[in-house]
């Protein structure tokens, strides 16, 4: 493990343990221990890339400078913010969806125990970024603007989530609710906002920089949001699953990808019927038959050619900013994701 | 109606129209109809006391003075705020409870077409209060005690309510996890801070004061909500069915009440097995057998000094207070609670 990452999970067991001692509430034994139990198992367990980029960047922005060990604390507790926001979607998403299993182990709101207590759960995550800010930040001058960047974040992302299941589960398996325009919006708001803007965001607001003079490093990130999220899609249905490391379901699950959404714009009426007769059935055979419109329809062309045109103009408005150092924040955030596999 | 209520709905209509035209988010035509539909449905509906109180508690600290028209919109957009917590609580309690209907309509899941989308419904709710606090309060001197305000009276909410669902739920039908400090508790945390101190709370902020000079009004206020939940649980039991409008439930959903707790504190071992035996059933048998023990106690006798020593107690801090403005706002509230009969 990288020392960065080592630092990383350090500064979770000091949050953790605040949170566990907050004055503002009495704990009894059980709920400290209920609590302890359900951070450990919902927060720390993912890739932490959003967290860790937030240090990444703030690196970055202070141009190769060596953090000081309170740089790395603070930009360390930003990152998990973002983690705890991210488990608190996750935990109450996974119920939304009746979803079974969340890296590698049941969803917590499956444990015997736990079941619809989740739901508390979920609002507790949610609480608890206020409860970190609050006690690292408070002194700082841009405090206010964090809560205003988190709050902002987070409705956009519930915002992104409600037409998500607006549109894909009122009036059931309706095809023609699907476009590109609602794509676009579900995983800008859904996606983008709190994964790719979010994690700049703090590292600017740590930085000193006001983030009103900075939208366009919001409308890059959005857009490479957007942009990750259509491999996403991609590689759900392309992608080799001993790489991605599971097998993709969205056309079973009836998902608004952005495969099926250029599928219904580059079909004809004939290809059109015949997408909604298969798409969204849990067969192997209507599965396949998906596939090979897809195939038909060229959509790994089709594809490989939106990757290099967003690649393109991604470098081209990345270029175009005038700071050397955000353009190294954001020439590194396009690095991790171009052309992957997984 | 009061001319009062009657302004106070009509600043609901004002927010109501700006959540659905906000530039943080690009709504769809549904997307927008179903805020509109699901805000009408879950926040308007109740009595709206705790709202109103925060206009209430902002003329009497301003002594008499006459409101602005700004003055009364603000106050208003407080007590909105206050409401629309009180929606995304219940609407979640709701679903975790698996309740059926609340102020006599269904549940918001219950409806077909919601469903689990309630979830993120109710995270919309708690997401309006930000966006409603950014509009009309970002420049205020103190903007940021009212985000820190709600973020911390949240957080303890959100705990008290983990206590009660751990204590109740976990481990299920275990009578001897419920005692008087557990109850003091959950009281405080889940009905107390949101329901008696925040409005007063937000009330002082708008009137220039500094939350931390007023702990002792803090302190009054959750005492004062104490007393309140006490009194809930002893109408669920004791009050008139035609007077509160509900027959109560407590005892077959075996509710951490303040009666089974002080049950239990007065019994011999002998009435503690026979309540550990009889709480918690669903028949009416059961039922009729804990209210004879709450007879043979006295519980009705033992309430009754509760309360008057409640009461004199409250005044007695009260009128310690050095401010009449204060005072009279404290009076007030203690005024509509005190012996009440619903």
């Amino acid at each position: 493990m990288s020392d960065l990452k080592t630092r990383f999970l350090e500064v979770y067991s000091v949050l953790k343990s605040e949170l566990l001692n907050d004055p503002a509430f009495e704990f009894t034994d059980d709920s400290r221990q209920w609590v302890e139990r359900m951070l450990d198992y919902n927060v720390p367990g993912g890739k932490l890339n959003r967290g860790l980029s937030v240090i990444d960047s703030y690196k970055l922005l202070k141009e190769g400078k060596e953090l000081s060990d309170d740089e790395i604390f603070l930009s360390s507790a930003l990152g998990w913010c973002i983690e705890w926001l991210q488990a608190y979607f996750l935990v109450l998403d996974d119920i939304m969806d009746s979803s079974h299993t969340r890296r590698g182990q049941p969803c917590w709101f499956r444990l015997p125990k736990v079941g619809m207590i989740a739901v508390n759960d979920g609002i507790l995550l949610r609480n608890h970024i206020p409860r970190i800010l609050k006690k690292h930040f408070r002194q700082k001058p841009y405090y206010v603007d964090l809560l205003d960047l988190f709050n902002e974040v987070e409705f956009q992302t519930a915002s992104g989530q409600m037409i998500d299941l607006i549109t894909t589960l009122v009036g059931e398996k309706d095809l023609s609710k699907y476009s590109l325009p609602i794509h676009r919006r579900i995983v800008q708001y859904k996606t983008a906002y709190y994964s790719f803007y979010l994690p700049v965001a703090c590292a600017l607001l740590m930085s000193g920089e006001d983030l009103e003079k900075h939208t366009n490093v919001k409308d890059i990130l959005i857009e490479m949001g957007t942009y990750f999220q259509v491999q996403d899609d991609y590689l759900d249905c392309f992608g080799a699953p001993e790489v991605i490391g599971k097998i993709g379901t969205d056309i079973e699950d009836f998902k608004c990808s952005w495969l099926v959404v250029k599928a219904l714009e580059l079909s004809n009426e004939e290809q059109k019927k015949f997408l909604h007769e298969n798409y969204g059935k849990d067969d192997p055979a209507s599965v396949a038959k998906v596939k090979e419109l897809y195939n038909t329809l060229k959509l790994q062309d089709v594809f490989a050619e939106y990757e290099s045109k967003s690649y393109d103009k991604l470098i081209k408005f990345i270029e175009a900013h005038p700071s050397q150092a955000v353009q190294a924040v954001l020439k590194s955030f396009l690095g991790k994701i171009y052309k992957r596999q997984k």
